[in-house]
């Protein structure tokens, strides 16, 4: 999908938001893609974050994709508006384990209120990328 | 609801399996009850764990409710057994804003394979209890 | 929880409503409960409604405790508002098998624009029932 | 994605099992395509599955779309297996307004125990196909 957004100049504004994300920073997250409703997020592999397996925590994985969702969202609303994520669904296909998290965001569907997004979470270990979460988001504008 | 737990001594098990959980640690939650097919964990507020606006982050929201129910459904599993989160479902109810955080994770049903269990957080400031999500996840025994 | 609705006069609304739904009439539902944030509808067994081992389709019980949620948020809804649902998550505890099928819809959360609700679908047969299902749903007011 | 069945002659099992479900039948429905972990399901339009606007009722689109999740998980499936849908979770679009319905199912990732798989149902009128929903199902084999 492609989309037009309502403020060519969402990257400053999402950079802003995500600079502002005491999680993220915690996190050591960068943002590696923003374009219009797709947006990138990846951090490394730290045991402060592990379950009991030694995998990163189901929230961790949960936490890099709802921000890539979040400002995928963010990246094709009004210049003054805010998002906020309202749910989340995600399933889990395979352990968090690996060097690095690469978090995927994808708007489905860009609505004045309602904007529906997709993301994907990939455990990266040199070049060998395994898929470990699939998420399906609802967010609003306010 | 009220359970029978096939290994009446599970709390051991439960403790050992938190204790091994990096993230919990990092967060400075604890587990505030342990009963069969009901686990609470708190947290206290910490900047780190923030989002944009200073709240706490949809993701560290989740992750203490994901190990709440998770350790609710552990509570009844066979003594050798372990749980993996299949998936979940959170929505947010209100800005998770406070001093400390209460997750609540409950079985609603417990199956040899597939455990449902349903999941409360709020927001604690003093007395004061918000409840700020509430979560529905599907926990396989293996 | 008690909700006090914005419109005392709920009721006829909700039965007005209920009452255009092709597909309730062509189940043979009803509504046998509606009060503020709490809508309880009935609809019989049939065998046209059935998936491949002759238990009701999980799309009829989610059709069921879709209606009951919807119509729990649109008896807290101002007068000339309407409901739409913008998601739900489905859990399937057992078999859809029984006389008749009870849907519970539940208020959790009403906001001005969101509102969050949560279902239960019981299979009863004579005073005997079971829980098939478990819905946590989004639906926004328009 | 690409998979290899485990059962390489998948298409008659599939086909046998839809036909016994009643409600597809009931709903006019067809399997308008079968292959390995992709299953697509059409069916018309009918008043009698309306909700109040006089769109297809969200139950109807979740039971195409639960069907065609499912019969692409069985695809996969081992010869003697079956497969149960635990839980699914249905974003809508858009309304449910068309000449027919089309719904596709495809396996996202085949596990001994779990299937996962996502769905999308489009609204069809003459030859505009507009996307209605979008599922995420988790699918055990048992």
């Amino acid at each position: 999908m492609s989309f037009a957004p309502l403020d060519p100049d969402f990257e400053p504004r999402v950079r802003a938001s995500f600079g502002r994300q005491g999680l993220m920073t915690s996190l050591g997250a960068r943002l590696v893609r923003v374009a219009a409703g797709e947006v990138d997020i990846e951090a490394p592999f730290d045991e402060r974050w592990t379950q009991q397996h030694g995998y990163v925590h189901a929230g961790i994985v949960t936490a890099l994709v709802d921000s890539a969702c979040g400002y995928s969202a963010l990246s094709l609303a009004r210049p003054e508006a805010e998002v906020l994520t309202v749910e989340y669904k995600v399933n889990f296909l395979a352990p968090a384990q690996g060097e690095r998290f690469l978090a995927r965001g994808r708007v489905v569907r860009a609505g004045a209120r309602v904007t529906v997004c997709s993301g994907e979470v990939y455990a990266v270990t040199g070049t060998a990328e395994t898929q470990v979460a699939v998420m399906l988001a609802t967010i609003i504008t306010v």
